[in-house]
């Protein structure tokens, strides 16, 4: 208990199965949250670092001390092919976290991506090596490795909860959780919602207005809104 | 009076022709912004989710409870070809009120672009379809669709006082608002500062110092600016 | 002493020599942010107008009033190619001091970039000039010119000193100072770490782990940091 | 039209009658918010400088460059005993434009208060004049007095407009706008709101659920909403 | 699963004893924040009402769509003496959502305090009846109450996860959360600090060095740090 | 050079004399920032955490690591009566590395007071103490004591450079930073700009408006100010 808590690495977690992790990544982020009931959404300042990067993975957690960086090497070591590596901070920082160095070593441990409630740099690196990351702030701040911390316990990253072997995915819109034990309903619930989406886009792009096509227009009667011409 | 202000869809609005909209987008937001004594610009956080993002047309406001799209549904309705969609919520918010969907509908509609002031989604797609928009942030977090708003309302949107009919101009430096009586007023001023500049231009280009250009040496001198050499 | 202070033009600075500017440029931020021991980093928020802009160059400060630009015209006569221009204002502002026709006056004299801790404007431009600016925001709205300020005092800029003089080096990671005496043994450092990181580049691909290569482990049980299995 | 738009005063405006300002006083500004239907409220980072500051009046308004407050000494021509100044400042500004002897100035022409969106200083000197102040940013930084700028125009001050004869009241829990067309109707719904929570409070003070007197148990069912015991 | 998760009333959760709950109230933020490891504390962005805001009980969480407070309503059905309401919104807002008249019948169901990842008004009146409360915003915009949400299920608020039952406290210094079953342990421990603490300051208060105090000469030295006369 | 730079401690350094401090002190922020011709002041985030904090000392600068207060404890030991410590650090942080026991052992080897660009905590205890401080955030969060940093070395603190030894001055305005070298003469334009205000204070006060006392009509003309009756 106590300053013990921080400063675990628990080394085997359970994973979703790789063929709703591939499902949830190809549903995107939008509906993936939608399909879970509106929530897991990181904040909206969490931003991809290049507007193509997209994503579908394992969180292992990483819980570092706000300038230091020691954890997300301690954290490669017990990662799996497919992993997406949360890291945050116990307070508030913007340092550059994360740089190419850290990502060529990820990337030849198998991770697949990474988000990080802090700062990255080596971004243009970062970038060519087609390496998706998701983060709150692009900074040439450095950090020591002095303070020990956590991998692999539950973390507040972004606003979101996010607890090992949950189902992160990431896209230009964002980034969202899924619960490792709600993602195969979830990638269900999506795919279900993403049919009923492109019957609703046909007659849309045909012209049709969404307020007759979803019969809203008892609703805005109800509520009290009037049309008038001026 | 009170409640019922907020409720109404006003059907009918007037709108600046079309020539003078087209002058207005050609001329691009720092020129219009110049040329009508700079006023009408939003404030700097409202960004195009594209770079090449640019548009100009009417105004079709839209005034919304936040975390609620049922009167951008709404609005569809009532706008035409050419239109701008002009989003504003009633107290702060990012969620994503608008996606690719919409956009689908929106475009379906006829409408020319989007600034809302507010969260936008599905941005990889909306940006695949070349459709304009200017927002506040990018966020997956969806709407509900359970309280009245206004269409073609007087609102203020990114710090900018928006009366439906306006023309709006958007691009990579932001968005300018120009009320309808003065939109050709300002056509015509902002071509005169466009010839003028290409004067200044190829005379700076050539090496000339904007000091001597404009004259301002005596200005420099009267304000108490002195010259050392160190 | 006084307003007085705020009110001078020094027309001759010191510079680092070419080679050794070249040098840092060519380290990239990062590298020379920890090659100087982690200093002279400005914040976070000054980020590139364009993704690729890349610059290095001795620094000629401005100091401006908000949302008056005078002093950056009276800059551009002291001038010598390859310097950059550091603009600050003396209280916050986004007004956008600078646009096209000025990076055309700025190009013509021989600047090879801009960092300026308040606003731009015309960005399609000046990116299509690939003209390399820093900037605190994005935003069309112009500026007068009523105040004097200062050119070639030592100013803050997003948070780090800068002296007249100094080489300033610019890429997608942000912006870093470097003091002139400082600028040759920096180039050093960094040139020694450049060397360094290559090696551990090599390891690090071949799924070496940083712990180990590092030789971290014993750092990591003296925090206390325990290893379970869940 | 174009810059000259800017730089006008008006000499009168017209006014609401001072019992219906009085009466808005006397509301507050939450329940003169909801009387006229959840409109006309400024943003959140509109503060008092003061715990107990307090105000009704009505809006006499200022558009200032920013950083330079000329136009507010002009506006003190044109008030009259009981009127709030409302300063805004064409781009976003913290600057100190409003001080002590600005407040001495003001309450000798009979202003009963400022609204501003930008800075205020010698805060010490105001609050002991018991002169209240609602601000966006606390700042020493004096202005310049060297561009022109308008006085009752319509402006936007923290995201509400304020037309010159609006009703302006400010309390702790921020600054609300009334419509002079407005202001006796909405005092009256807001008189009728003061009875119908004064019942409500009585029964919810007895220990009464919100749940049960406004009736919402069927909503909750409604919503799907669902009682667990764990 | 989906979307249901949101909208559940957990009746009946388990609390810390009474004793332990008074045991961190009086301990304060900073003691029981270092006490448990530096964890659970919320971002420094929720911040009392009043300076002399301070509270220790036992979370009821709530968790609301922005701008909408039915669900607060609906929590203190379930409520107990000594309960503090932790209320968070599914995505960012600032608007009012508690007010006085709740404030009352919090207080009359026996609620201790609230903090509120969002907006509270009538700040006069709820600092008049010393009922505590930490919140974002302060802003006088009021809620409709037409979305589901839940009552009593884990939540993040201000960047900290909070689950039914668990320890919260209050004061000057922001809001710390403890878990249920470390709260004793916390307790004993921050009882040990406090005691500690008090021989150091003994010794500070007389002039002794922290430096020397705490031994860190050694420190200071092994990270390199030297003595310089200038 | 390079990372020596950073950990070095100053332990003499020139001061202003003790009269000289007490007149700017006397004058207060906005009187001392006028009288040095509006420059020097500190960012407004830079806040008191009691209203009637008021001090004018002589800076003693550390620069600290983010979240990490050991050079604050080491900066104790070569303080003088009367000085102010200015606490940097080299990254932005909120985390409350100052406390009401390094309050008690400031106080003790006569520190007059803190500035610190970083997070405070014990706030009500510091309050009590009345030791006077300014921050940027209120946090609980603790610092650990892991990486070297400076004492007495130039530093920039919100935005202001502060040289060792410079005379600051701190109230309810905010914070300036005098150099040294122009304290006399900052303090001397000072007690004359109160005495010219103290003239201009009768005049208001009597009613007399600025624009005529000032003689601004014929600027307002010049810059085409038009009054119009409407």
């Amino acid at each position: 208990m106590g300053a013990d808590q921080r400063t675990v690495i628990v080394r085997r977690i359970r994973r979703a199965d790789a063929q709703t992790v591939r499902a949830l990544n190809d549903l995107g982020v939008a509906t993936v949250h939608e399909a879970q009931g509106r929530t897991g959404l990181m904040r909206p300042y969490m931003r991809p670092i290049y507007a193509s990067a997209r994503v579908g993975g394992s969180a292992v957690t990483v819980s570092c001390q706000a300038g230091d960086n020691l954890m997300i090497h301690a954290a490669l070591e017990v990662v799996q092919a497919g992993d997406i590596l949360i890291v945050t901070t116990t307070s508030e920082s913007t340092d550059g976290m994360f740089g190419e160095l850290l990502a060529v070593s990820a990337r030849a441990r198998g991770v697949a991506g990474l988000v990080i409630d802090a700062g990255v740099r080596d971004v243009t690196d970062i970038t060519a090596m087609n390496f998706p990351v998701w983060a709150k702030a692009i900074s040439a701040h450095g950090t020591v490795k002095a303070t020990g911390g956590s991998v692999n316990v539950p973390v507040v990253c972004a606003g979101a909860l996010v607890t090992p072997g949950d189902v992160v995915v990431g896209d230009a819109d964002g980034v969202v959780v899924v619960p490792r034990a709600a993602a195969a309903d979830v990638a269900r619930l999506g795919a279900e919602r993403v049919t009923k989406e492109q019957k609703s886009r046909e007659r849309l792009r045909a012209g049709e207005l969404g307020i007759d096509m979803y019969g809203w227009r008892g609703k805005l009667a109800d509520l009290g809104v009037k049309y008038v011409d001026e």
